[in-house]
């Protein structure tokens, strides 16, 4: 049976996170015990509930410019119990080295990791440059509405400077700290309705298939060269996903035909540009249809600054290899927060287990990952590269 | 009320056909009461249940050509009583003239036309040239495959000549008699399913959309030029009745798409050449697919004859108008009949009320229908026309 005999700080946190079973939008006390320990160290913390979902906004310091980390308490679903290796409330190392259970990826293991560097690097620099900041939810894994995106418009609403932000998202592939996210494309929703008239497939004069009206317009639309990308983001994708037409019956030509799809869009492009270039390629099919849009995230990009150099410099300098910059993967709460003007990075574990059964993270990951969170600090609030 | 005083013959026994509630595949006495009143005018009668399908095959006389009447004792189902100005099964003649009732024009109204058009015909010429048959399903509505399928190959192994078949299914539009049917288109269905390989919308180049991949090859489908038709029929047509893909997620590429479609094909073609035309083009689409195929009806046509020739002349001596060849059209019983080499013709009343509520006929079309009947009788039994 894996034990745990002397865990460090930020493994013993992680596993006191893990053993609250916080399914989203449940907290459970996971923000109670990460505020009892900002306090400790001296940060105001204020409480901010919305609807059913905790969050808080923690800050230390008075002046210059403010670095917050980010990052939700909450959980997807474990499934049931039985398909897990080890029960995933239940918090262990395992014979090979790795912290397992619900969240020690995705991101109880980060929370962990950002709690414990800036504990240490308070108590080494009572008296740092900048300001600390830490906004924390419960619902990430959720709707995401009462969450991160309230809070980023309380802090609007506050005039709140945010400079730097990093997501303990588990941006890494195959060893810790190999890619840092410096952006996210953007997610445009569609549902399409194309009219047709219904009819008898034996007398298809008198009906207007369509089925057989929508093809030549989806495939022009699947083949449409949307933007080249550019230098952080690939082309923009179109992608079909749901298509629904007919009752059933072989016998009859539907009225209509149902089209779900999803654009993922670079920064060459804005979302209006997509749904007019889209409408327009529809209306030169003449087609009579019905088109419902949900923008579920704008794209951003911290192209460049200090934040990005620290990071990759951070990274380097406790693990020995320069990490990638990517902007690949669905959406993040990155894209709240960047409206704020910040620049935003996603650093955080490997995401090979996120949302599965026996999620797990390399225990030694998670103090390589402290550390090179203190070294970003270290690099903006002590060595000076941070703007004034 | 509209009630009934002296109804004829015709009427009377349409009246009590349509008292019979007979939704397929039941026959509640219908045929009985059929096979009584032919027994009656010298008809030997051959009970031929297959399954729970009542059928018979009657015949009369011994020398010369066999002409058939066929048609189906079973109807479709009502529908609530309520939708309905008059009880479904309770037989009347409303206030314009017509007879109302689940079966009034499909085609319990041709069954009592047909019986009395024979009962006169036979009274007035007892030893009438030519054989005359009734061949009677109660199975016309509903799977089609223990009714007049299974009593044609009963004949066919009996050696059974069967040399013209009047088949009383409604044919006319808008007046009686204004169209002959003469053939019917066929019918092949098709089931198809592309595989792609499933994956998140996020990360398109590790799917392979079978959406996408599906659409010029369906288009293509949709557009091509199958044939021209003839004379007789139109040219074939491809329709897609039903498309399936997608688990109603928004962000998941699916693995594959269900297509539905169907063929009404004329006989410039034949279902084998449909069949590889379509894996062809599928295949030079590169597409990973699974088809399944279903041949409901080969298509028939009685493109000339005496029995043609027959019927157009008795509607034009009897209404004083001369009638339409027409294909058009689902498939009938008649593609089963065709198979003994017959030539068939499909002469019955109006259809512009069947399979729906308040199904109906002008009665004294019955009336006209009967007398056709019995005038195409005369043409080719008594003056001649008919090759022995
Ligand atoms: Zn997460
Ligand atoms: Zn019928």
């Amino acid at each position: 049976m894996p034990t745990t005999e002397a865990l460090s700080p930020t493994l013993e946190l992680a596993f006191e996170l893990i053993r609250r079973p916080s399914v989203t939008p449940d907290d459970l006390g996971c923000q109670a015990l990460m505020i009892e320990r900002l306090e400790r160290l001296g940060f105001h913390v204020e409480r901010l509930p919305f609807g059913d979902v905790e969050n808080f906004w923690a800050t230390r310091g008075h002046h210059g410019p403010m670095l917050a980390f980010a990052g939700h308490t909450d959980v997807v679903p474990s499934g049931p119990h039985l398909h897990w290796d080890h029960p995933p409330f239940e918090p262990c190392i395992d014979e090979e080295g790795m912290l397992c259970g619900r969240g020690a990826a995705d991101m109880k293991g980060s929370l962990a990791a950002m709690l414990t560097a800036v504990e240490r690097f308070v108590t080494a620099h009572p008296d740092h440059h900048g300001k600390l900041g830490f906004l924390i939810t419960s619902d990430e894994e959720g709707p995401a509405v009462d969450g991160t995106r309230a809070v980023v418009e309380h802090l609007r609403e506050a005039h709140e400077r945010l400079d730097y932000c990093i997501v303990g998202e588990p941006s890494s592939t195959t060893r810790l700290g190999d890619a840092i996210k410096n952006g996210r494309r953007g997610s445009l929703g569609g549902v399409l309705h194309i009219k047709g008239v219904q009819g008898h497939v034996a007398y298809p004069h008198l009906a207007r298939n369509p089925i057989h009206q929508a093809l030549p317009a989806l495939d022009a639309l699947a083949r449409e060269h949307w933007d080249a990308g550019n230098a952080f983001f690939p082309a923009t994708s179109f992608q079909i996903s749901n298509v629904r037409a007919g009752t059933g019956a072989t016998n009859v030509i539907p009225g209509d035909v149902e089209v779900v799809f999803n654009f993922r869009f670079s920064t060459e492009v804005t979302h209006e540009q997509l749904r007019a270039r889209t409408e327009a390629l529809l209306d030169a099919h003449g087609l009579e249809y019905q088109l419902d849009w949900t923008l579920n995230g704008e794209p951003f990009l911290t192209a460049e600054g200090e934040l990005v150099d620290a990071a990759v410099a951070g990274v380097e300098e406790v693990m020995g290899y320069r990490p990638e910059l990517s902007t690949s993967g669905g959406t993040s709460d990155g894209r709240f927060i960047a409206t704020l003007g910040s620049q935003v990075v996603e650093l955080g574990p490997l995401n090979a287990t996120i949302h599965k059964v026996n999620e797990r993270v390399r225990a030694a990951d998670l103090e390589d990952l402290s550390r090179v969170y203190e070294a970003i600090l270290a690099r903006l609030f002590v060595n000076g590269t941070a703007q004034p």
